[in-house]
């Protein structure tokens, strides 16, 4: 058997480090259980280097959608370098959070003050605390993923399921404060009429937040109504743009549909790979920071905002986004004209630069596994969902696409009930919730 | 009037970042408002360049406690530079990070596993968050600084004094979500009837959080009291070593006293100015993450373990923590010396690697701005605390004493009525306590 040093590795982590990976994405159990390579040792572009020394091409996460502009990008390493070189730390302050803070608002041409944080959790506690403190109110309204914070799983403490079509299903709060119970509600994208009863129903609403964009784009003046309800009850709005942010326009994807918060998060993509995290928003709330306390000493390292300048700089003169955008657009065209010649029932969903697909089948996860598992013998890491980044050529998607036609293909003669996919599976099938791994 | 560039930009910072800095004690106005440079372009070892090129000694906190090898120290440095070379963050996880759980391990023979973040607010939250899911239960004692987050500075809803001896005077705990009152008791430090009168009063303790020292070595026995509480209620010990780690032993300045936690965090020295914080703890409570959600992107980029698995490997060549440790009493008694030789009221805290003086005196922030004013004259960034480190020589140090003898005969003579400190202040009195910045 071909020698798998990432698994090795990884039997070990699970020993010591609870959970195997510190982020949950990032759990070889997500893709290939077993099988998966599991750790790099090497990036460049869209290539990732396992620990065998065998190179794959990168048409999943692109570290979970940190790197847009590509791996190893020489020209963000090159300005993270000259600040190594000048030095990361020290007892004063670095120039390039004030930098980074004036580009982030000169994008943001409604907001006037920022925060930097290292983290999208700690980003976006950072808001819930800003705008709790500039309300006077604790309750929140709630929809999509916003990281592992208490205030966000306290969720999940009236119900185990409350966070089900938001984060993982069946997701319980435990080591949540109890008494957090119904301090965040959560609601669900689109329906209009469901966050108008949670607002009428709770008077004491100190914000409302959500992704602006999740798998459907927005209906039509969705997002204007809810600005509308925020503005008619006083209540702040804040927008999580960390997975969005930077995909389809310089800045948030709100930007696109002309509504504007009152807070907004970045993150991911900012640092193209390096750790930095945002919370941009209006004067008058964010002063509200100022009456409580937040400050941490990591917060000041120097590496996080010279990337995030370096990478927006990068971003603004190449148009990333709108690149990545046509060729997950691309990408996605072909993804349609490959079901339909084989009769496939699959679902294109995302943001064209987060392009994913789903097979509409009882035996989905069955389907993802062996997706994974046929690619990765082409020497492709690759699932069901990518995250485009300027380094994925026309070259690169067609590669992609050769190799994955003749998977799609015997996906449909499983459908068909010509063959049974289990004969093909060489690991366990992949989890998609949240798993206690022993 | 001299240029000042640092302030000139700190300005600017404060209508764009609420509170001017991403950390409370970095804000220039805690050292010398409207003097102090504030900003640093370049460090080498303990030098420090502000934007003017002006090079400074730092006598100060070095980093707020995060560069005990010196700044930009070459090993560290030079590994660092490897990682960036071969890559910072993939779809796949770093080996590092496996590899950085081992040494936290080997080096705490009393643990299992690990967690990684990248702030020490992150790493004080995820020990929480496991104590709870661990116990079932939501109450923590605590005592001392932990961080920035929700449950800590939920201590303060019920008086706004609760936390004054722990963090800072008065913080009020706005933003934080009412419900959460009562949650959080602090205790005093060295007062074992205090704490036992608590875990008396509540039967439903998750855990003791504490400092092992703080600016007192603790009580004969006061510590393995704490442990023997804990074990005979059922409740997780947890010491936050995220600022005395690294100063006395190779760890936890608890390995001194002999007196183990259940949990324990490492952050500041821990990669040697380079972001990264850790979890450790035993199998059977840590194990407790894998119940509840604790996961996070930027917790699996690549800089953070790299720079830890080296300074951890030259702390343990160069013993670090003795040199440290041995400068700082050699500070300590110099003060002692010099202070009698003026019969100046001095006390001389902290523990000896993160040395303090304080002058009782109803002036004492008066002469602690003075001192700061006089000393930056001469080329050193220096207020009452010194966090020592591998480069501070004791050339260094003469030089210092040199120089800091003349500051304290003058407040001799403040002190004796002979003069007034006022005729000598350029700025304001620094701030020692939190104030809101207009």
């Amino acid at each position: 058997m071909k020698k798998n040093r990432g698994q090795e590795l990884y039997k070990k982590a699970k020993k010591i480090i609870p959970g195997g990976s510190h982020l949950f994405s990032k759990r070889p159990e997500v893709f290939l259980p077993g099988l998966w390579p599991s750790y790099f040792s090497k990036t460049k572009d869209c290539y990732v280097w396992d620990l065998d020394g065998q190179k794959y091409i990168d048409m999943s996460h692109m570290g979970v959608g940190t790197n847009s502009l590509g791996y190893s990008n020489i020209i963000i390493d090159k300005a993270v370098k000259l600040t190594l070189n000048n030095g990361n730390m020290s007892t004063l302050n670095c120039p390039e959070e004030v930098a980074l803070a004036e580009k982030l608002i000169e994008m943001n041409e409604w907001a006037d003050m920022v925060r930097l944080a290292r983290t999208g959790g700690e980003a976006n506690s950072i808001a819930i605390r800003i705008a709790r403190a500039a309300s006077g109110r604790d309750k929140i309204a709630v929809c999509g993923y916003h990281g592992w914070h208490d205030w966000y799983l306290s969720a999940n403490i009236s119900k185990d399921e409350n966070l089900n079509d938001h984060l993982l299903p069946g997701l319980s709060s435990i080591g949540v404060p109890k008494v957090l119970i119904d301090t965040v509600i959560p609601f669900s994208y689109n329906d209009i009429d469901e966050i108008k009863q949670i607002v009428r129903n709770n008077s004491d609403l100190a914000a409302i937040k959500m992704e602006v964009v999740r798998s459907s784009p927005p209906k039509k003046g969705y997002l204007q109504e809810i600005r509308n309800i925020c503005d008619k009850n006083n209540i702040i709005l804040i927008f999580d743009e960390c997975t969005s942010g930077f995909r389809e326009t310089f800045g948030g994807v709100h930007k696109k549909y002309n509504v504007y918060p009152d807070l907004c998060m970045y993150g991911k993509a900012l640092g193209n790979g390096y750790a930095i995290t945002a919370v941009v928003g209006k004067k008058e709330i964010m002063e509200s920071a100022q009456s409580t306390f937040i400050s941490s000493t990591f917060w000041t390292e120097r590496i996080g905002p010279t990337a995030a300048l370096a990478t927006l700089n990068e971003m603004q003169k190449t148009n990333s986004w709108e690149f990545i955008s046509n060729q997950g657009k691309n990408l996605k065209n072909n993804w349609m004209k490959m079901s339909k010649n084989l009769g496939l029932n699959m679902d294109i969903i995302g943001l064209d630069a987060l392009a994913t697909f789903v097979i509409k089948s009882k035996n989905w996860l069955k389907y993802k596994t062996f997706i994974t598992q046929s690619m990765l013998k082409n020497n492709f890491l690759a699932a069901n969902v990518v995250y485009l980044s300027t380094k994925h050529s026309d070259k690169i998607i067609e590669d992609y696409c050769e190799k994955i036609f003749p998977i799609f293909k015997k996906i449909a003669d499983f459908e068909a009930g010509d063959d049974i996919v289990e004969n093909y599976l060489d690991s366990e099938i992949c989890h998609d919730s949240f798993k206690r791994l022993n």
